[in-house]
């Protein structure tokens, strides 16, 4: 794949042993003098440069007029400079050999046609020069370890970074990574970088992805991207990260058209196919997010905890009522609650109020307020059970002493738990004693005030730890032999099928006929009943204009079909002139399916199973996948169907031969990704069999590009 | 309904002139040190009393010996009392002819047999002396008004009370009224009442929501309630709530199976349906949510903007980022973003940076750092679109200063507005000028840092006050004429369709035969084809068991095909003699659907639509109705189903007859209202046809209770 280059090193715009800083002289409250300011409060301990028009010196260090009066070799040079002297500034930049630029500048390609040529300009100079040029349009990095702050974000404060598990913000919005930096900070997450990439003119996400990766200190980047532009090398990465146990967080607005169409507004560029995005990356092991909540929820998790469970939660509470809500809410959220081994049970028994059971959730009653230990006990024996995945410990504030004592309760039994605990103190916004703050962050549990975002960031990391566990990864067993392409562009349904049946699909028995001599010889061949199709490339919905006629028994009603068929297509179509009629062998009644692929020109290839027939469109009851997969992977795909009921057996009815199902995905997938020609394949409805019974392709349409 | 009974007085428990607590003596960190030191710091100004066993003087005031040694007609006696001493005290304070007790203890239904006979003996003695018992099981409860707290809660802290829109927190749980409360506080929701209400022995929510509808102060009533036991009583005061221009928001743990299960055991009683529950309770008016982080955002809207938005929300912000994110989180939310009106984008655009386009969500970019009046204008746009119910501004937090600058911008704009406005600081956790904060509060625009639950809170408001401000409301036109019922039970299908038939809905033509030969003259007569089921009452599906044979064409295949129903019916029941075999007319094909109701022992009845024949338990596509809804609400209704793309008119399609399919609801409707004896109708399938052509019920089952 082209775009899956080398990348860009981007070890000088986060490490650079010497800084300029070009444009110090704006006024108050400019990015150059926040970059100044930024450089002597987080003691910036390399070379720093300056250049001004106007200013001699600045914080005790010598301003040079230009740029090309700057020594050579410089590794990063910050443009503090209007945007139209941008382009000038990093030509200079390539003259004294700079190692990076970082540009903050907007009114690039975000800013219409003029904007775009120089930002062409400057993706030329930078890849001309080897030049690491950042931005335009973006608000720079920070480097915590080392402390660099290449940026002009306001607040920014210095922050140290302790164990090997630290946090990368990477996003292109400057305001994002602000904000999510901001936020992680106030959490006490170790962060290593926040990096905003802005237009990406030469840098990317992609590029600063694969040094991360290597970055010892990094164990999660959290991002918040709108155009991912090099969808193969980040698939590459993506797959990387998960091989080294790294995780990668991401928000990618574009779910709906509207915030498709914004991005392309805001960005300047076309967003992809949310779905076939998500399934790609996710299949990588990307944790896609909704919310900005999760984003940084499911971020402080793995920061504290770098094992995606793969099993349910357990809950303790002190409070009944939280019992009832959490059943209820994580049902909702897809979390499951696991029952609690007979060991657990006899466990937990001696030390419980009377009245109680030992259940999952668990409330330990007011009676904990007298007997603190009963936190304690809940919470080892929670964490000893094999089938709890994660704890979620969620208790009444009462006053800041009582939580705090509460809070001390638990943690002897969960600090230095591998399996992931989240502690919520109910009542947002009541007091806290800072004590639980602190020794809460010393331990490295997260402690929340909302159960509810709790509980969706443990429901997202199991859902990720399970899809992790899963066996589906991989290729299917079928081969498909290369078979020719009969043509370009949509093929008529009989060419279509003759390819999929040439690669093991089964449809009915069929052919062309020129004229109703011909129908009637091929029908008393293939035996009635038979349907007829019209075939003409110009007919998108061939039934919609009454251009098929099924349920055809013997000679004569095929003689009178033939004849209405064909009114009915000049009805609609005046002096059309098609090129046959397709005539099929009537398959028998079944559940109507859909198989389909598509490929996104640059995320690549995509399959997708659903209820077929007119449901597909109007139940939206379909799930996707990625062309490499197992078919045990695909069935359990399909069983994740709402209307998998159906397939599964419902009302006293045979179960269907998903079997044969899965093997129609596994050789659209195998079509997909040995075949990089079709462009689209969509088999609605395929109607599947009892068990034994197989499946039979009723239509298709094959897509190939020209 | 006998459960509509007349409320009992909680004036003497809300607002005491004297009080006597009982049980001072306790050890320190004891409810009734907790209440002593309570009344003292909440400076209660009425007479208090005190009784103690071993102590002279608690605070001053001289303590009796025992309950029996109390002046007479105290208002509010509160035992601090365990529970084997309870039933005896309230005893002694029936004797004393108290107003009000207040019980903490626990221990009572909640704790099995001997706990529930204990609880049953307060309630008589309130019932006998006509004395407001609260609890047993509670924390009690405190008037912010009149600093009363009769509790123990700890951290409680008395809040004044301005303006005319206060909140009532109104909870069973005493854990989740203090989590509320102290919620409440934090963000400077103005408290009038906290109240929990335990066990209700004797008094319950439904005394305290009486009390509260004609409570001035008192505009909000957020409430988390596990059991609703008077149902009747509740819909009532909702419906007087809403007329009073009052709004109860309400948290209901009891979606899933297994937390109703779970309230059981921990409030001792049966929860009801959750649907039933969400459907009447919604059309009274109540807000019910899914979250207790939507509980208090929604009830601190409610209390900064007592009208419901009726329309969708506008969006500022100046990060790009975000507003394709809010694009996405808006759609999945529900809340609609409205077009902006010629006149606002013409009134917005001079003033925009340029490139920038008047859309919602509006991004004014970075450049409102340095025209910080874009803030401002926008929000004024916006306000005065007729298009716009309610304005959501998200900014970037910047430094303190900037986020107070970025406030104050836009505060001229937004304070006063009748409209809801939320404004949304980005970037959660970072610092905060505590002017914004004082200034938001001041000025009673909530100020949230996530911009999810505002959104969140917003689509919830909205929804609400569309769902109050459509027309469908009130009766249907149609009647139904009293119809004597023909058995109690699961009628026989060939009774159930009469009696419907009787009621106006259309039924396939047939009639029950008792042998072949009347089998086939009924057939001869209707006309063929037909379809023959088996009657009896045994079985319960009858097509799984091949007690259904259609499509039966003349009289020679209606002969084999009775031997053949009554060779299947053998097989699956040997030795059951059926009461017959209807004979129907074939309906022709259509789109099946589902029409059903169910009446809950407690709540009453509920009416259901939705897509039929298998698919009702495969794809769970229906909705739900109160008995009392014109035929226009239930077109609505039916038109909020995903499957109604296919009652419109899939894919050239005919629309269907939505008319006729209403009609059947609203008679169903009628039927449950009018006659209480009819226990459940299922009518699945019923055949829509195109629009102008009926509907038809294929097969109906109703339950008459005994």
């Amino acid at each position: 794949m082209a775009n899956a280059a080398a990348t860009v090193s981007v070890e000088k715009l986060l490490h650079p042993r010497s800084i300029a800083v070009v444009g110090v002289s704006a006024a108050p409250g400019s990015p150059g003098e926040a970059v100044v300011d930024h450089l002597r409060r987080f003691r910036y301990d390399g070379e720093i440069h300056m250049v001004s028009r106007n200013r001699e010196e600045v914080n005790g260090i010598r301003c040079v007029p230009a740029i090309d009066d700057l020594p050579k070799g410089i590794d990063a040079v910050v443009l503090c400079v209007p945007q139209a002297a941008a382009v000038e500034a990093v030509r200079a930049c390539a003259r004294r050999e700079a190692g990076a630029v970082m540009i903050f500048a907007a009114g690039f390609a975000e800013a219409g046609d003029e904007g775009m040529i120089a930002q062409q300009q400057i993706t030329e100079i930078a890849r001309e020069n080897g030049m690491a040029v950042a931005g335009p349009n973006c608000m720079g990095l920070t480097n915590f370890i080392d402390r660099v702050p290449l940026t002009f974000a306001p607040g920014l404060k210095a922050t140290a970074v302790e164990g090997q598990l630290a946090l990368c913000v990477l996003t292109q919005s400057g305001g994002m990574m602000s904000s999510l930096r901001e936020t992680s900070q106030a959490r006490g997450i170790p962060l290593s970088y926040a990096i905003s990439t802005g237009n990406e003119a030469a840098v990317g996400v992609e590029d600063y992805l694969a040094y991360l990766l290597d970055d010892a200190l990094t164990r999660v980047v959290t991002m918040y991207v709108e155009h991912i532009r090099r969808p193969q090398l980040f698939l590459q990465l993506a797959s990387k990260a998960r091989e080294k146990g790294k995780f990668i967080v991401l928000l990618h607005p574009g779910k709906s058209e509207a915030s498709r169409e914004a991005a392309q507004s805001h960005t300047g560029s076309l967003a992809g196919d949310y779905t076939v995005i998500q399934t790609l990356l996710e299949h990588e092991g990307v944790i896609m997010v909704d919310t900005m909540e999760e984003l940084v929820d499911v971020a402080w998790f793995l920061t504290c905890y770098p094992v995606l469970p793969d099993r349910g939660t357990a809950i303790v509470t002190d409070s009944g009522a939280f019992k009832g809500f959490a059943l209820d809410f994580c049902q909702a959220e897809g979390l499951e609650l696991p029952l609690l081994s007979q060991a657990t049970i006899e466990a937990i028994k001696p030390v419980l109020p009377e009245f109680t059971t030992a259940t999952n959730p668990l409330d330990i009653t007011a009676q904990a307020l007298t007997d603190m230990s009963l936190y304690t006990a809940a919470a080892e024996a929670f964490l000893a059970d094999a089938a709890v995945g994660s704890l979620l410990i969620a208790v009444l504030p009462g006053s800041p002493r009582i939580g705090l004592a509460k809070g001390r309760a638990a943690l002897p039994a969960i600090s230095g738990s591998r399996k992931p605990v989240a502690y919520v103190l109910l009542g947002e916004g009541s007091q806290l004693a800072d004590e639980l703050i602190d020794e809460m962050k010393a331990t490295g549990v997260p402690l929340f005030r909302s159960a509810e975002r709790a509980i969706r960031a443990l429901a997202c990391v199991t859902k990720a730890g399970i899809a992790r566990s899963e066996t589906g990864r991989g290729r299917c067993t079928v081969t498909v032999t290369p078979n020719p392409l009969p043509g370009t562009g949509a093929l008529p349904e009989y060419l279509g099928k003759q390819y999929l049946a040439a690669a093991g699909i089964p449809v009915p028995a069929g052919e062309l006929a020129a004229d109703v001599e011909a129908a009637c010889e091929i029908a008393g061949r293939i035996g009635y009943p038979v349907v007829i199709k019209i075939s003409a490339g110009e007919i998108a919905h061939k039934s919609d204009i009454g251009g098929v006629i099924v349920g055809i028994g013997q000679e004569s009603e095929l003689r009178e079909a033939w004849t209405r068929l064909h009114d009915n297509v000049q009805r609609a179509f005046p002096g059309l002139k098609p090129e046959g009629v397709l005539v099929e062998k009537m398959g028998i009644r079944g559940i109507e399916m859909v198989v389909g692929a598509r490929r996104d020109p640059e995320w690549g290839p995509m399959v997708m199973v659903g209820l077929g027939g007119i449901w597909i469109e109007i139940l939206k009851d379909v799930c996707f996948m990625p062309t490499d997969i197992s078919e045990e992977a695909i069935v359990e795909k399909i069983l994740t169907l709402r209307s998998s009921a159906l397939l599964r057996g419902a009302r006293g009815a045979k179960p269907s031969d998903l079997k044969a199902l899965a093997k129609v995905v596994a050789v659209v997938a195998e079509l997909m990704r040995t075949t990089p020609e079709v462009a689209e394949i969509d088999i609605n409805p395929v109607i599947v069999y009892p068990d034994g019974e197989g499946v039979l392709a009723l239509d298709a349409l094959v897509v190939v590009s020209e």
